[in-house]
């Protein structure tokens, strides 16, 4: 059955009956009312902010081929997620924009509702509200409030800090690019590439513990690869930047395990500096604020966390080091336009 | 000049520059990092809940003919703002995410922009963070979030209430007429009949004033036509309703002041129950606790109130009385699929 012979009243109803709220939190939530209602006191458990992020996915720009209607519905919560873990925050509530073309079927709705409730959930967060609209292309808004107490903004970095990155890079453009047959690997190799990209993991967690640990200085998520995010950390922070590229991870210890993935010092580099769709955290670290060797070894084993460079003095720029050797580092990325 | 000549990071400086917060309430704005942050105490000045809605517009389904782009930007808020005022809500910040075409000028952008920011700073709401993505029409998703104590629910009506309405009805239908060719009328009537379809009047303040008053008992906006609004807060409340059709005001006093719309009584029923796109508010009130006919009288002028029925049983569903003569009501109005 399409969406079309459905009728909106009766796909809305379909949709909203997936999602469910605490009353006792939020006093009317997804299809109940004009909008949602939220009880400040009982939803903010004693934070002092308020954090709120809207992002957008679309078929025609964001989604790669193969990707699930339930992957496609994660990914919607997923980005969102990842901009709230940036601010080391709590996700509490989510709300989602449906832009979908009439012929679609009501069997993919069900999926891609699935695969939104299913990443909401899986990070506490509570679908409290949204809207449908006929369009062109699938197009999903999502829109995501959380509380923080100590948001961790991209300008609190400061010379002397440690810059280090959660998790690993390139899995996702790895996945990119086996898709566009430009690489062969395993299936095995290949299947653990394309989840990376199909359904990316928000590091929710590891952000609260970051901005919880009393020692991150600065933070942002990296969708558009570590080029942009360090170089939008050192202008918000008004520093330098020098990234010891070596350190950067490249792969998840999964992918590297698997073997096989032999790089050039180029494809290397681009993976590390230029490959987007990993969503993970970079963050800045007050090497002072650092108790003890112990204090460091549980926060790099919690995060999963690297070490990758140093904060500068900004007249020194961002470079990369290699043994002796600086290079200004090229600033590029995933845009949109 | 196209916005795919001044690039994504370019543009979004452009748009943000726009915006403006206190720091204050918003310490973090529009493009100031992952999420904005909002000070949830100064903010919410002592209201208990929070309110969250989203909507979207777009080229294809609900710019007609003739709108201009800061029209379009206006409307993109202007719909999230009455389903805040639904509630009785006081509005405080609103996020947007625009999907626009690469061949875009880059001055239509800056009209659209111009568009949001000042219905937002007319109803005193922050624009506190968005995104863009290149899609194949324009499409604008904007989320507000408002402040209420009490906020007016669909599901609150009795027995015995009053069924009112704000402002009038028919409005952007009419211009819709005009534009499709169906209706020729002077001028004048045409340019106000077009003001209220491309730039609506989100009711903010009536909202308030509304709820306000003690004596309402459950609110809807009225976008897509008096019988949908009707029919929904019947169904929430588990009544029925009695509408006075001829008691429903079609056309604003400055439309009725220059005349020439003499209407057929099937054209006259059309505008009153199924025109959508006046975002006019429908509520019911308590009639036990209107203290006197001054306390009414003062209501009807605040918020330009007319009483056009009364809420009854269940088991007698929803009509139209015209003098002693009850018909069933139809329940139709303007939806997606």
């Amino acid at each position: 059955m399409k969406i079309e012979d459905l009728g909106e009243i009766r796909l809305i109803e379909r949709i909203v009956k997936e999602f469910h709220a605490d009353k006792q939190l939020v006093p009317a939530g997804a299809g109940e009312d004009d909008c949602a209602i939220i009880d400040i006191e009982k939803a903010r458990g004693g934070f002092k902010y308020l954090v709120v992020t809207t992002d957008t996915l679309q078929e025609s720009t964001h989604f790669p081929r193969g990707i699930s209607p339930f992957q496609m519905g994660w990914s919607a919560v997923a980005v969102n997620l990842s901009d709230i873990a940036a601010m080391g925050a709590y996700p509490f509530a989510f709300t989602i924009a449906l832009g979908i073309p009439l012929q679609t079927e009501v069997s993919f709705v069900d999926e891609l509702v699935a695969g939104i409730e299913t990443c909401a959930s899986s990070y506490h967060t509570i679908v409290v509200g949204g809207g449908i609209t006929r369009s062109k292309e699938l197009i999903l808004t999502g829109t995501c409030i959380g509380f923080a107490d100590n948001p961790l903004r991209r300008s609190g970095a400061h010379v002397g800090d440690l810059i280090c990155v959660t998790g690993s890079l390139g899995n996702a453009a790895l996945a990119l690019k086996v898709l566009k047959g430009e690489l062969e690997v395993p299936d095995r190799v290949a299947a653990l590439a394309k989840k990376a990209l199909f359904q990316p993991t928000p590091k929710v967690n590891e952000g609260i513990i970051i901005a919880n640990s009393g020692v991150a200085t600065s933070m942002i998520d990296i969708s558009d690869g570590l080029a942009l995010s360090l170089a939008e950390i050192a202008k918000k922070s008004k520093v330098g930047a020098e990234l010891h590229e070596d350190k950067v991870p490249i792969f998840s210890e999964a992918l590297r395990r698997e073997g096989g993935l032999d790089l050039s010092r180029h494809e290397r580099r681009e993976l590390a500096l230029y490959s987007g769709g990993d969503y993970e955290l970079l963050f800045t670290i007050d090497r002072r604020a650092i108790k003890d060797e112990a204090f460091i070894e549980r926060l790099r084993r919690e995060v999963n966390m690297s070490i990758i460079g140093n904060v500068v003095p900004p007249q020194e720029g961002i470079y990369v080091k290699k043994g002796e050797r600086k290079e200004k580092m090229e600033i590029r990325g995933y845009q949109h336009f």
